[in-house]
């Protein structure tokens, strides 16, 4: 499902955009007044078979970094977020719940530790850097808070690591899962993690200086050729088969980090300034009343859905479908929903309105699916 | 100039597409997290002669609204504006540049206030409810921001005011420019206020309740017809030609509003405070260094404005083209572009080295075109 979208400078291109023009892209999204390239003529089963067997190079500039610098860097990285961060060493990634003082869901980045007290938040679809900036200039902080000239190339599926020890040497693959290194590129040093948007494994290489796009993107499509390299881009069955959620389809501000089974990534026990932390803590205690769930439903494949499906039990609506679609593997559609406590156990019955007015049986799985 | 966009719930839709869907639309942009009609199938020339003549119906309920409220309000909006908000009344708007410390643009939406502790930012492409929210937060300040479930329809062109006197009332004619009032739409109570983002003249009806926008448009659809209303969009020809400036086009968080000629917007002279007051009264006593300016240029109707054009005086860049398009009232190219001091004086004569690989020669000119 797509229609045309007019392009204009505001949103932005990206350092690698004139490559995936080469490449074929034919539709995009936006994130983060970015293209996000999503099609490349093929289909999304298409993408989704040949990212579990081979590998893909992706243009994910869109996760523009947040760069948090300064004697009071980490007291504001840790103000935003309920996870603990006091034993991230530089190297690390972390997932970081952002929430307001409600509990409620700002952004959901990845945080790179790259020193005591420099940071790149890896930033999801909302303006994080505002809120970082509104937080550091209410409260007086010393800290300096800008959007570098950096810009992710994921490189995803199990071939991206010995694609990449071709490329970079075999030391990349010592890099631990949600752990950062370091290669060099045509005279540069740049970061490359152990981490990406998909369940098949892969690297994202943060490239430092916009100039070079062009030039990475073909050194990796060049050594790709030899492990049937092809382009893609986040694919939604292996997200929802995943259980991979998205800051905007799934996540709004009106949702708290523990209605996402993220209680985990929210260290409510110990004892730091942060937000959300009281709200979170209310919640915990009160009981949370809906989390998010599976929903495995019957039909033939079901349209793109770009607005909430109603999820009934009897007349009952216990949540909504905010992202779906067929699933080749497991011969059935995939949604994700927010369910209501007392029918979010897996195999509970429902019925799914889908938008194209076809009522469907469907039951709640947990998650990611089997 | 347009390819495909992906839909999903992140790219929201407004209480209007499915009334813009039925009338046609054939393209959208992204705004706001939200979905922006952008074409209904006709030329962008074809649209502007219409837009002189007549009068269209546009869905820009993607300008969402920071509502801010509370004992703390007045302050806060005074805190992130350098305008003088101090004898605004209820029932006015005010265009409000926003800024950060540096003095830098975060956004430059319409200010509506509502009462002394309640106001409206009808924003441009920027999450203003992540800086607003940080700021409070970081402060301490008393106050509520949100974003309400209100959504702009325009109504624009010569003939919105008899359409809209038809339709509500003849007490709409006496509301003056970027003033609002009150309409009985449904049983409900809307606010309508004479703006818009065209040149043509009109007003933008902020719908209060997104079930009713179906009706909405079409009771201004039916009672349009008389008028020889179409389904349109801010029209890129008139923006150009008028001087209007897009968010994320022209204005970013690297430009103060000092160089977009916004100085009678900036009352740098009173004492008030104000986030990005200090850096702006220095940056006036140094001589800005470059503002905004018209370019007039030769050629074919130039390509989609994707990406910046740099604009030349022999080998120096003295600025670059953000927006661009072809006037067929004046039988040239027009852009918009921040020029150096030295040669942004009208008449000056540039080179622009357009997208297309082609040089053209143009001049400067003043804005609006003539």
């Amino acid at each position: 499902m797509a229609d045309g979208l007019r392009f204009s400078r505001r949103l932005r291109r990206t350092p690698f955009t004139a490559s995936a023009e080469r490449a074929g892209v034919s539709e995009f999204s936006v994130v983060n007044h970015m293209l996000l390239p999503k099609s490349y003529g093929r289909s999304v089963e298409e993408d989704y078979w040949h990212l579990r067997e081979h590998v893909q190079i992706w243009d994910v500039a869109c996760q523009r970094q947040v760069q948090v610098q300064g004697p009071d860097a980490a007291w504001l990285v840790q103000w935003m977020t309920p996870r603990d961060i006091s034993r991230a060493k530089a190297g690390d990634c972390l997932y970081v719940p952002i929430t307001d003082e409600t509990g409620g869901m700002v952004n959901d980045p990845v945080l790179l530790k790259l020193a005591e007290d420099r940071f790149w938040l890896s930033a999801a679809d909302s303006d994080l850097l505002l809120f970082a900036k509104g937080l550091a200039l209410g409260r007086g902080l010393e800290v300096a808070i800008d959007e570098p000239d950096v810009s992710p190339l994921a490189i995803q599926g199990p071939k991206a690591e010995p694609l990449l020890a071709d490329l970079f040497g075999p030391h990349i693959r010592d890099i631990g899962f949600f752990k950062f290194d370091w290669i060099d590129f045509s005279g540069t040093r740049q970061l490359i993690a152990r981490s990406g948007y998909s369940m098949q494994g892969g690297f994202e290489i943060y490239l430092d200086g916009g100039q070079l796009g062009g030039d990475l993107w073909d050194a990796v499509w060049h050594a790709g050729q030899a492990f049937e390299i092809a382009p893609g881009c986040p694919n939604l069955i292996d997200r929802i088969e995943g259980g991979l959620l998205s800051y905007g389809s799934e996540i709004t501000r009106e949702n708290t980090p523990l209605e996402f089974g993220l209680e985990k990534f929210c260290n409510l026990d110990v004892d730091v300034d942060c937000l959300g932390r009281e709200a979170l803590q209310r919640a915990a205690n009160a009981g949370i009343p809906r989390q998010v769930r599976g929903i495995l439903f019957d039909g033939d494949p079901c349209p793109t859905c770009a607005e909430p499906w109603p999820v009934r039990v009897g007349a009952l609506q216990v949540g909504q479908i905010t992202s779906a679609i067929w699933s080749p593997r497991l011969k059935r559609n995939v949604g994700l929903s927010l369910i209501a406590r007392s029918f979010w156990d897996a195999g509970q019955s429902v019925a799914v309105h889908c938008i194209d007015g076809t009522t469907r049986n469907g039951e709640v799985s947990d998650l990611p699916f089997a």
